[in-house]
């Protein structure tokens, strides 16, 4: 597997950083994880102008322009003849100077590397448990993929002992919010229901391509708070993710949840567009 | 400068690691901050200590009994020839299967580095400002030094853009809990007061060191919430830090504080008891 560095296409085993990169240190950077289909970045452009909001906001410059991007996405796609696959571009503040202020780190590090895609045909419908761990209402970290990532691994090594597939966390609010690496949708009066942004959520890309299908399908969509006794009583729900696109819940925490006749045709539409893409 | 990475000392521009490993991708990690003082970790245990509870509670095992890490830690030092310095310890969970669970990642990374230690000659008191960034109440993943702290990063960027030295968080629930690397003490009716750990705060190794100097002292103590307004209000404030022991605070929000007279007796008995440690 070659991994793109710097700039530098480098097979695997020397695609290596600072023990200083502040990367490492504190998680000082952000990422994306981009599904790569037919050769190509599903929703490039959306997922891009999430990583340039979030560099903007740590202050950390982008090497390269998101055209200089996508050509070496797709060389390191071609090198690695990967067509199907996962991309996931990272971006930290480089070596600094110790402590957390992030001031003479002006060298950041830019990586890219690719990862084979799960399986395109359905696996079974996820069991869910909810996370003891809790996420910040109103977070705007949140607002992108930043590498702080600790409290979504405990909640999936929650879900791991569980023998679950994911794990659906709460905010601070009380509200059932996200899972640990999904969006969360819920469907009640045959309306496509997901938290609002401000709950602490990531914007996550498929969840607003969940959302524009829904429109095309003619599915109204709101926009709401759920509490987790509520989550129980809807007429089920389904998870988005760059990765796998959308999948139905078959339990929550050990409860059966329904299957709703609304999740096939989302599924279908997000199939299809999947293949059609253009950004 | 040599570096000590998973049981081999080497030149700094070899120390590196793979782009793979979970402290990078996600901050999957935790480290200690340790005061080397005439060639000896200050309050050694303490932090191994809290590293052992960090490494526990996120199940990552660490590969080398405190007194190996002790060893190496003493041969870094020497090495180095850094007898007053500042000792970074790092264990990340490594490389797994990509995704957030950390099943599989079963090889830690172990990052020992030393630090040029500031001037032990005092420097001024220290220009606060308050961070606009909020950290989470009761948050068990603050009970250690973990390697998410983009909150922390975010805070002292904001000390640095207003030429402050240290940023002060409120948590979720409006109190005034800690510094961005920094522990928080008020003076008030003659009693050293601290937040309680509940707060979300670290549990501060020189924070628990100036309790134990007040006791000796003969001073009260006392934890309790604190909101910014009764901040203003207090006799003086002070920080504790590895790095520097306690500091004294001139200015909050640009609003002078008082200097109190129950500073300089902590501040001399932390200087004795660094010089005389045998933990």
């Amino acid at each position: 597997m070659m991994v793109f560095v710097n700039g530098q296409f480098l097979p695997e085993n020397q695609a290596v950083i600072s023990v200083f990169d502040r990367g490492f240190l504190y998680g000082d950077g952000l990422f994306e994880t981009i599904r790569v289909f037919n050769g190509k970045p599903f929703r490039w452009t959306q997922h891009l102008e999430r990583f340039q909001h979030g560099a903007d906001f740590l202050k950390i410059s982008v090497p390269y322009s998101p055209q200089a991007l996508r050509d070496s996405a797709l060389q390191l796609i071609a090198q690695n003849n990967l067509p199907d696959s996962l991309l996931r571009l990272t971006l930290s503040r480089g070596v600094g100077t110790r402590g957390y202020s992030p001031k003479n780190a002006d060298c950041p590090t830019l990586v890219m590397s690719l990862h084979p895609s799960l399986p395109t045909k359905d696996g079974p419908a996820w069991r869910l448990i909810t996370s003891s761990f809790r996420l910040p209402a109103n977070e705007p970290l949140a607002r992108f993929k930043n590498c702080n990532k600790l409290l979504q691994i405990m909640a999936r090594a929650e879900a791991d002992a569980a023998g679950a597939d994911e794990a659906l966390l709460l905010n601070s609010d009380g509200y059932v919010v996200e899972g640990a690496s999904s969006n969360l949708f819920w469907i009640q009066d045959q309306t496509i229901c997901t938290p609002a942004l401000p709950s602490g959520i990531l914007p996550g890309v498929t969840r607003a391509v969940v959302l524009e299908l829904c429109q095309k399908l003619g599915l109204p969509t709101r926009e709401a708070n759920i509490t987790l006794e509520a989550l129980h009583k809807t007429d089920g729900l389904f998870l988005s993710l760059s990765s796998l696109g959308v999948v139905p819940a078959q339990t929550l925490d050990d409860r059966p949840l329904p299957a709703s006749n609304l999740f096939p045709p989302i599924r279908d539409l997000y199939r299809t567009t999947l293949g059609q893409d253009t950004t």
